[in-house]
């Protein structure tokens, strides 16, 4: 049996276009865009192209808002350190949600240790923050709000509009790490309101070790990496010109197929959904069923352990996850789920699936078929399972 | 006329052999090594081989001592920040050269913002810093000595095994940017005492948005880019696999063939400074000639610009550099040439040429043909060459 790949959050395959641009890059434009020679003006170009083409997929009016990162982790570390550290003057306040991804957390751990304090809005039970909580965090001394676009365990879709209003009302700026949803779901930062917003590329089929932050006109922000000129003086280090065109060109694509690609990935969660019933029982589905990412389902199965299952499928040839990769090789239970108000045993028995413009309908069917086997076996050993099921 | 490259130093083109191994991993190897799946498995096999090759490179007894950045300016960042902000608990005193590349200055720079003080010591006329020097700076409060390797606009190695013998005996650490150097010329991070070490993988003919820094077992440093637990919890962000696994072929490569490279470049480097009389005069060639990159050749000529002989050059298909093209856009003079006693006016007509391990003796030759008839054009332009010249 082929490979069924229902962990695209971790990774997403390169599509072939961008890998022929890549690769064109590679053989023939390695010039340092910083150069003044033709070689330099060739890598230059091809820069300021991608940059074209990222700002029309998010829709920001002005291609000199976006800057080229090393990726999704990177600006958001730009941007939560960048945009603290160049306002401190007006107060040392913090607010962002429960659910956060860790390089948010991490970003706001290390402004802690600077002296920073910060404020940690709660979610309800699907994963969303009601934005009259952040308002309600809001100090005199609070300089920013940071909350995500998309969440990358349970695919809920938080409020951020009317955040962003709260935020240009109370005079405190606003980020948004949306990695997850950029090039994966329609995005318009204009509307959005945001003063800045990361991304990476790998989520809509680019290549990883390219990613981007939107820069609202104005705002003041400092550079994570200090050194030369590159990317307006706000990102130093030689641009990594094969990664930024095939950032661009996986761009492009998205924008061109994003509507087919939402009603594909969406009809495969909404199959999966309809027909878990048929293979297993006593689970529960994570997430808002309203405000969603069309390619995630994360399923919490009752009794065994997420990371076995994962395993069992692995063994029959399907890549699934417990949870975003980058938190893997923690034991502890996911601070999403319980935030949500998911028991710990629960939590621990969840699987992320995370559909690909590749799967098929089929794979779902092949999936199911496994995963109930694997639910079966894996209840079979459990200690919990026999207990709870010759109860009286 | 094919184009001549003599500016390897902004950028050099990627191997063969380096490019074949980054589009098998573009194609088939695509997954995150955070992942616990087979996807996740040869990724991570695939990094792990290529952190020994370069453990290799610089002579270091365990991979686990080098973590993978995205470029030079990363590590340079990552170092200096990130030993500074750990270690501040113990004072708040950085040492540092005149000479240093923009990415240390302005890493610095933002340390000062932070409350640090910095004292920066000169060098001779060869752009070398007396080790003595560098002693007489560290005060009690002083953490950390930052000096590079080789510099990026004339090549003059500094004797940093000398300057790493005074840190330990002072008990203060030592960081080195040895991005120029790693791979192009042999290397013994052991050897040399160092505390932290950054480099990148272009240099060496690896792919640009890749880079590297050893940190020597038991360093106090913080992350620059916080987030899941990647690069043993130093370095967040899914991994650029397909750069590291090229980084990691550049490295076999610039192992096993670094003595003929070294010999061809520095034949190269030898011939045009024994011909170059013969096609122009009144030049300087800057540097130290007993301790310096072999591939390097920074000229001073006298009465015209740098930057008109550039484009000059590149109208004849010869890609060449007033300086690093990470200060290129600046319009002020070279601080290393300033701070090596070199006039303005020469400072401003400086030419800097390297050599790749492509380049023939008869690029030289070319070359040297090319730049007499612009040296003579732009004197016969220059009001102060005539002056100079008529002047009784």
């Amino acid at each position: 049996m082929q490979l069924i790949n229902f962990d695209h959050i971790s990774a997403n395959p390169i599509l072939p276009e961008v890998q022929e641009a890549m690769i064109d890059t590679m053989k023939n434009n390695f010039g340092n865009a910083s150069s003044q020679h033709q070689l330099g003006d060739k890598a230059s170009r091809a820069i300021d192209a991608a940059r074209e083409s990222v700002a029309r997929l998010v829709n920001c009016g002005d291609p000199k808002r976006i800057i080229f990162t090393s990726g999704g982790t990177e600006s958001v570390n730009h941007a939560i350190k960048g945009m603290a550290l160049a306002n401190m003057d007006k107060g040392k306040h913090l607010v962002t949600t429960n659910i956060e991804h860790k390089a948010v957390i991490n970003s706001l751990r290390f402004l802690k240790k600077m002296g920073f304090n910060i404020t940690s809005v709660p979610v309800d039970s699907r994963g969303r923050v009601d934005p009259k909580n952040i308002e309600k965090a809001i100090r005199d001394d609070t300089i920013l709000v940071s909350a995500m676009h998309s969440n990358n365990e349970i695919g809920t879709i938080q409020p951020i509009e009317e955040i962003a209003k709260i935020t240009k009302e109370k005079g405190v700026l606003f980020f948004c790490d949306a990695v997850d949803s950029v090039g994966v779901v329609p995005m318009d930062v204009e509307t959005l309101g945001v003063d800045a917003m990361a991304f990476a590329s790998n989520p809509f089929y680019g290549p990883t070790g390219a990613g981007g932050l939107y820069i609202k006109p104005g705002l003041k922000i400092m550079p994570l990496i200090d050194g030369g000129a590159q990317e307006n003086n706000r990102r130093a280090g030689a641009e990594n010109v094969m990664g930024i065109v095939g950032m661009g060109v996986a761009a492009d694509l998205a924008l061109k197929h994003m509507d087919e690609r939402v009603n594909h990935l969406r009809s495969l969660r909404e199959k999966m959904i309809q027909d878990l019933p048929g293979s297993i029982d006593e689970y529960i589905i994570n997430g808002d069923p309203n405000s969603c990412l069309p390619n995630l389902v994360s399923i919490s199965l009752k009794y065994i352990e997420g990371e076995s299952v994962v395993l069992m499928l692995d063994d029959d040839n399907i890549a699934a996850s417990t949870r975003s990769a980058c938190a893997s090789g923690s034991l502890r239970a996911s601070h999403v789920l319980l935030s949500t108000g998911l028991e710990f045993a629960d939590a621990q028995g969840t699987l992320v699936i995370t559909f690909g413009i590749d799967n098929t309908e089929k794979d779902v069917e092949q999936f199911l078929a496994v995963l109930k086997n694997a639910v079966t076996v894996l209840r079979g050993m459990s200690p919990l399972y026999q207990k709870e099921k010759t109860a009286p």
